[in-house]
């Protein structure tokens, strides 16, 4: 099949105004009388709210709002962005500001004022008398039969998410290997470029309210906000300008809602920007994790039982915890087929900053676990940990359990081979129990390399635990090009690039000629609930295509009129319309478009749809790092990563390439250098800013060589899949793998810091 | 037919931002960067440039660009905002810069500099030599057979717009009397509290610009500056933030070429504001002609010929003139019947600032002369001016001569009737050739009243002269509110409170939960042809209606497969769905929302259009005037004034009455006091600013009695027709016709000012 611009690596349309630093993002905006937002944030992780004495802060002058939970509404909400759906669990127990500190950062007051030093010395004269409760830190604390109850509920473990397939006890007893590990991630940063949590809220008519928001999901935080201020969803409106990347921190409101509440309550427009240290300390990081694995295997490698049991650390609220568990619960089911299978996920409260989604959504988290044992079994079994995967992961035409719907289609094989020949796989590396490096550099052999690797799937979209649904509305202007009406959720990703590819392709224009809406607006673009799941392309794209189908069939129709052919027999590409059998019979869109205005009936032609897509394929990846691990400085560094994805049709391959790339990044960080941490006994940030938390900079990086493999799907927009999360989800597994090819050593934890790696070397020196 | 809130006087949905000053217009806007853009404009009415200098101002710090013609695109345009079509005669003469000075106040050349002051201190820096030319500022000087041209064009008059039905010579010869006068109508300024001329431009993308403007058309704006600037329409974008009001001076680009142009060169934004100067200086009024009227009639009151040549002062640029003549020939050809009519309309170039639209576009000048002369002609045949006209308009059923249909309804009997009794007809008007006043006031009796009336009929949009595209999109949220997409062109009339209305009626859910997009923005709105020719309620109605029909069908689809019922036996009204011979089996529209979107399908319900309207219904008034003469100051008083008005269904009444009552308030002025003015040698204004142009304000007021008939058309919203520009078009004659009543004084010349009266009643004393 061959296209006009699918498939084109053409520039993106937000290039220029992102590299000249044109763009104007939320926290550029002025509007007129604007004031500044701040918030005083609990010192404590745990404490009761004694009483609180705004009054010096209200005389302040400047000083416009000051609230605290009093003069919020009492209605509970969940910040998570989820449409009311089977697989979402909301558990509501956020208020706009806090009734009492659940962890460092809790929002406890808030003020508007005239301008930033104001707002921070209004912060400064509240004064606030708190009862410190025992900061509950750890899982194990939290979830201590003694242990202080952070909210009204029976016991700190507040949800249970258990599947049960066929009986695991018969399974682990006809095993003749059974492997039980304990593996545990840590909390970690989505640290987008433009730090999560900017608003500006403005009044608008009566009792209206417009936000401009740094988010994902205009829609969804329309419906959260309104409800968390007892408004109709009509009266608030969400605009969604430049996003500086997201990575799943902006899934769901972040502080639209007291941004909101200061504007109406002060009248006047209210900027609300949270600086970097707010972005760590008060909104959403990715989940750590303990995961217990236990696998029974036949001695060929055919499984008989797999058990996870994982408690899941979800901090202070519940957001998107119990409804998280369920997609962890997914990525594990669907790796690997086994008779038997059975998972125990547990949400817990504990008294760090809630988490919620980053990049994977708990399948990083899954893939180290599972793929690291893998490597293990594989090893033990002496069975080529390639085959050994591709012996047991579900192919084309099976069951997916993830949907329990039929793979559509599925490149992992193809992964797995281009991958491996790219990596070196055969040459490289080493046999056996690892630790045996054929490769050894530094003065006298200290440095030692190793190969590993990794498997992943990852979804397209959210079905069918959520509908899918996007709108679209594509209208046909008096010159030939078109309008792309969407509610356009590109938060740096170059979603917006692709999908108007996609509506160009459709409709038969240049890709020039077609324009996207550039921000979101929820009063003008149709229901959509956002990006995320990979889903922006696959879901978001069939609808695009499906508006834009409209609107060609409309087009043909009139061309039809026009040419007095059958609409049938006409074809549309590039911005001409002919007859197929007759091309000297044609005419260009814009003459059609032309003459829909301005001819004898006046009207443009407009496609519009609302719908959600036929399935969710999964996508595939399999990649590989080589490691050079300094047994004398722990140090492990990655020399190259092959990331083979099966992304369906790459629709921007460049694109493509730079989402795994960028991921890549972040997964290298997740396997050796990032962790956001807190004192254990009085819950204090230790590295909320980006001196101390580290994440790797493109001088950091080795080179990645990207391989996309395009298995194009039956349902998908010209058979394209999903790239958005998947890049990172493989990588710690395959640098730990690698870790272990190279020093034998087997990390059960992460990130696999120069510390850990000493002291494991010296544990088994000493053994 | 009773319906929910069409009918109901309900609050405008901009009501509490426009009183409490809330309101971001496009002026009030900062985006970071922004640039002040300024122009210079010619001091001389018509020169040519030879040479100019720039130098010194692009060398001054702080100024980032200064253009002049050289630095603009070499396309000739046409700022009148006409779509293409029959009845649109564009003659592009102008350029975003001038090359000649043609009226004081040309744009000469422009700068942008990063605030005002450097930019008016870059002005003058242009160092400009002009070779000065004669200034033709009046229409015998202009159409002088050795004027110099203005334009490269054969003579200054360069349109004539002919219209021969039968043969009025005949007709002539035929009547018992021939009345033959010239009237002359004054340039007027629409003088709106927001100063015509705002806009904010900023590169938006590769070669791209968004331009915010104070605009009555964004799409044909966007179509226009395209074009100017040699753009694709795809790559300007235009949002209209709310407007100041316009009353036509906004139906075109104003200076939005200009912004653009500097902003691309200047590649930041650009905000050009006009001062209230500049907007009399550069920017369109409404036309002066000179009409002479002859007309032949039976003695029994039939017209046997009717004729019009009538001359219009078109200004320095084309613009709206050629095409405006022939609504100046439609209004006269389709107020009263004559077997024989003959009009001829001629475009004259003068060295004045350029005419356009100004509400009633060409209905006032036409109403004033031909109301003055109906009532010479009843008074000298002897019949009530009310039956005289109520004789020789057409009515229902038979053919408009506008539009060439048949009238959809005509209320004008019943607004006659109506009208008389309130302004006490037949009490006070004086007998026979007038000047007798049955009241005299004063000292001396030397103040004298006298009553007049004028009817006029209006257009309710501008078929088939135009097309009349609008395009409406209607999404239901999930809570059962609703948000309307449609190219919001309300420019402080309040038609996005009735298109509301519209759309909430028609779709069954309460006023409240409908939400109108309140920026037109053509990115996202379908082509819609802007906000003139009264058309906002008449053809904006329909495309809502449209719309929201649309959405109801899939709306009571959904519902009858929920309630399993027909649809077509289901009701929608406020919000809930019933089935029409069951009440008890009912849904919320709520309910079916929530289902839509998060039931079986994920999936909006849509409902969007673009179409025109079938008709274009003509709307009718009688308005009355009693005024009070001092003859020994020339003052005329209004005393009262009883506008009753014939507007279809009145979807808010009180809209409609607040409509009616500001036009009468530009009527008056038109009457009494408004006059632009210049130096018939230098062409410098006289009185370009609101001390020296005498606009009336609230306090010289007389009570205004609204009475609305309700006449409803066939083919409009719930009956709807039009109210938007109809209130002033015959309040100019009404009132010279209560000044004959009272002085016996037939003024033909506008505004009737105190100088006049008084040279007028001492001519008449001497003679």
């Amino acid at each position: 099949m061959s296209y006009s611009v699918v498939g084109q690596s053409v520039p993106r349309v937000d290039a220029r105004e992102k590299v000249s630093g044109s763009a104007i993002y939320t926290g550029d905006m002025v509007l007129p009388h604007m004031l500044v937002g701040k918030v005083l944030r609990s010192p404590h992780a745990h404490a009761k709210i004694i009483s609180i004495d705004t009054s010096k802060a209200r005389s302040l002058p400047g000083v416009k709002v000051v609230l605290t939970y009093e003069d919020t509404p009492k209605i509970p909400w969940n910040s998570a962005g989820f449409p009311p759906s089977p697989g979402a669990i909301l558990v509501e127990d956020q208020y706009i500001l806090s009734d009492k500190a659940r962890y460092v950062g809790d929002g406890i007051a808030a003020v508007a004022a005239v301008d930033e030093d104001t707002a921070i010395r209004a912060l400064d004269l509240i004064e606030i008398e708190y009862e410190v409760l025992p900061a509950l830190m750890t899982l194990e604390r939290a979830m201590a039969a003694e242990a202080h109850l952070i909210h009204d509920a029976e016991k700190n473990i507040y949800g249970h998410t258990p599947v049960v397939i066929g009986d695991v006890e018969a399974g682990f007893a006809a095993a003749d290997y059974v492997f039980e590990d304990t593996y545990y991630v840590p909390k970690v940063n989505q640290v987008s470029m433009e730090p999560c949590g900017v608003a500006l809220a403005a009044p608008d008519r009566d009792g209206r309210v417009t936000i401009w928001t740094s988010t994902q999901m205009p829609h969804l935080v329309r419906r959260i906000t309104a409800h968390a201020l007892g408004l109709n969803i009509g009266q608030v409106r969400i605009i969604k300008p430049p996003v500086g990347g997201a990575f799943g921190s902006r899934l769901g409101v972040v502080n639209e809602p007291i941004a909101a509440l200061l504007a109406l309550k002060a009248g006047k427009p209210v900027m609300l920007k949270y600086t970097r240290e707010e972005a760590f300390l008060a909104t959403e990081s990715r989940h750590p994790i303990s995961m217990t694995l236990k696998t029974g295997v036949k001695k060929d490698g055919t499984f008989t039982a797999r058990q996870l049991t994982s408690y899941i650390d979800g901090g202070a609220y519940a957001t998107h915890t119990p409804s998280f568990a369920g997609p962890v619960a997914g990525w594990f089911l669907a790796m690997y087929k086994s008779p038997n299978i059975k998972v125990d996920n547990y949400s817990i409260y504990t008294n760090a900053t809630q988490c919620g989604a980053f990049r994977g959504y708990g399948n990083p988290q899954v893939v180290f676990a599972v793929e690291s044992q893998m490597d293990d079994i594989a090893r033990k079994l002496g069975i080529d940990p390639l085959e050994f995967r591709l012996k047991n992961h579900p192919c084309a035409g099976e069951v997916w359990l993830w949907s329990g719907w039929a793979i559509e289609s599925c490149g992992l094989e193809e992964c797995m081979a281009k991958g491996a020949k790219a990596i070196g796989w055969s040459e490289k590396r080493n046999e056996g129990a690892g630790g045996n490096s054929r490769v050894t550099t530094g003065a006298a052999g200290t440095k030692k390399r190793g190969l590993g690797m990794g498997y992943m799937m990852h979804v397209s979209g959210a079905r069918p635990m959520l509908h899918e649904t996007s709108a679209a509305i594509v209208k046909i202007n008096e010159d030939g090009g078109a309008n792309l009406i969407y509610s356009n959720s590109d938060c740096g990703q170059g979603s917006g690039t692709a999908l108007t590819q996609i509506a160009a392709e459709e409709l038969g224009i240049p890709y020039e000629d077609l324009v996207m809406t550039k921000t979101a607006d929820t009063d003008v673009s149709g229901f959509d609930i956002g990006s995320h799941a990979s889903r922006q392309v696959y879901s978001g794209g069939n609808a695009v295509k499906g508006a834009a189908a409209v609107a060609k069939q409309k087009l043909l129709a009139m061309a039809a009129e026009m040419l007095q052919t059958p609409a049938e027999e006409l074809v549309v590409e590039e911005g001409q319309v002919w007859v197929s059998h007759d091309p000297s019979k044609t005419l260009s869109v814009a003459e059609v478009a032309h003459a829909a205005h301005f001819g004898s009936h006046g009207h443009q032609i407009i496609g519009a749809i609302s719908e959600e897509p036929a399935g969710n394929p999964p996508v595939y990846a399999a990649q590989f790092a080589e490691v050079e691990v300094d047994t004398e400085t722990g140090v492990v560094e990655v020399l190259k990563v092959v990331a083979a994805h099966d992304v369906g049709t790459a629709i921007n391959p460049a694109a493509v390439e730079g989402q795994i790339q960028g991921a890549v990044q972040q997964g290298i960080g997740y396997a050796l250098t990032e962790e956001y941490r807190c004192d254990l006994e009085t819950g204090r940030p230790l590295n909320p800013n980006l001196a101390d938390y580290k994440i790797l900079t493109s001088v950091d990086m080795p080179p990645v060589e990207t391989i996309l493999v395009q298995a194009a799907s039956e349902t998908g927009p010209f058979g394209a899949k999903s790239v958005g999360e998947s890049g990172l989800v493989a990588t710690a597994a395959a640098i730990a793998n690698a870790v272990y090819d190279a020093i034998g050593i087997r990390f059960k934890e992460l990130p696999i810091t120069p510390e850990k790696v000493l002291a494991a070397l010296h544990e088994r020196k000493e053994s």
